[in-house]
């Protein structure tokens, strides 16, 4: 039995218009485009390239070093998280994504002593996800979990 | 006028004894020697090259990137100051260090979603200490504020 599509996956473009978060990472893409590459790309082929399917995933290797586009994929995913949460909380959030040569590694987004999003990268690789739908709600549970944070420790958030 | 040596840098031994700060660091050092490659070092010997002087730091170019030794150099000063923390504390500390090609990053050592020691790095190429004396200064102060910080928010310190 194949799984029955939700509505935003059918229209990819309405997703996006109505997902704060998959609207950061477009933004923060176009912010990049210093030679205009990207000025006549519609959002959604912007985004492509995080749709990464279980196919996809076999054929990269985990033995080479991360690619250099998938390494900025990763750190625009999380500048968009800090960027979301700095709208609702309206402190500063830093990114620091490092990651060792077998692609294992850390993503953390931060506000004076306080770490709101704490992930551990493995595989890195292979970043992305299997629908936009995916992308948006991973994106968006980070963010609210990081807000929750802020809201929840303000003191530390400002230290 | 030339500064009075202080005892201590007379006698760097007896600072590396009484120091827990300088202690961690040679420990670390002799546990990553797997070839046992500095067995018969001193420990004065093995924190040598963190000792950099003005007129070292003058010959170090900073359009080069980082030398690995360096940057793993770097790296375990971060460690040390994780493992004093955590003996004090209880908690594990979790390390992390991301420099740029010039040079420019962060150092971090936080436990949970709290961080307890935020450094920002610049001229990293150069790193390193004019004394031992102020290199203990410097890892025992870091220590220190990350004891009081984890003292003082130990719920953030555990999510």
């Amino acid at each position: 039995m194949s799984p029955t599509p939700t509505a935003t996956e059918l229209t990819p473009a309405l997703l996006i218009d109505s997902s704060p978060f998959l609207q950061a990472i477009v933004q923060i893409i176009r912010a990049n485009d210093a030679y205009g590459t990207y000025r006549n790309w519609a959002d959604e082929l912007l985004l492509k390239p995080y749709i990464v399917t279980k196919a996809d995933k076999k054929d990269i290797s985990l033995e080479d070093e991360i690619d250099p586009l998938t390494k900025s994929r990763i750190l625009v995913f999380y500048r968009a998280i800090a960027y979301c949460i700095e709208q609702e909380t309206g402190s500063l959030a830093q990114v620091v994504v490092v990651l060792n040569h077998e692609g294992f590694g850390w993503a953390l987004v931060f506000a004076g002593r306080l770490i709101l999003v704490s992930k551990t990268l493995r595989d890195a690789q292979r970043f992305g996800f299997r629908s936009l739908d995916k992308m948006h709600a991973e994106g968006t549970k980070l963010v609210e979990k990081g807000i929750e944070l802020a809201k929840q420790y303000p003191e530390v958030g400002e230290l």
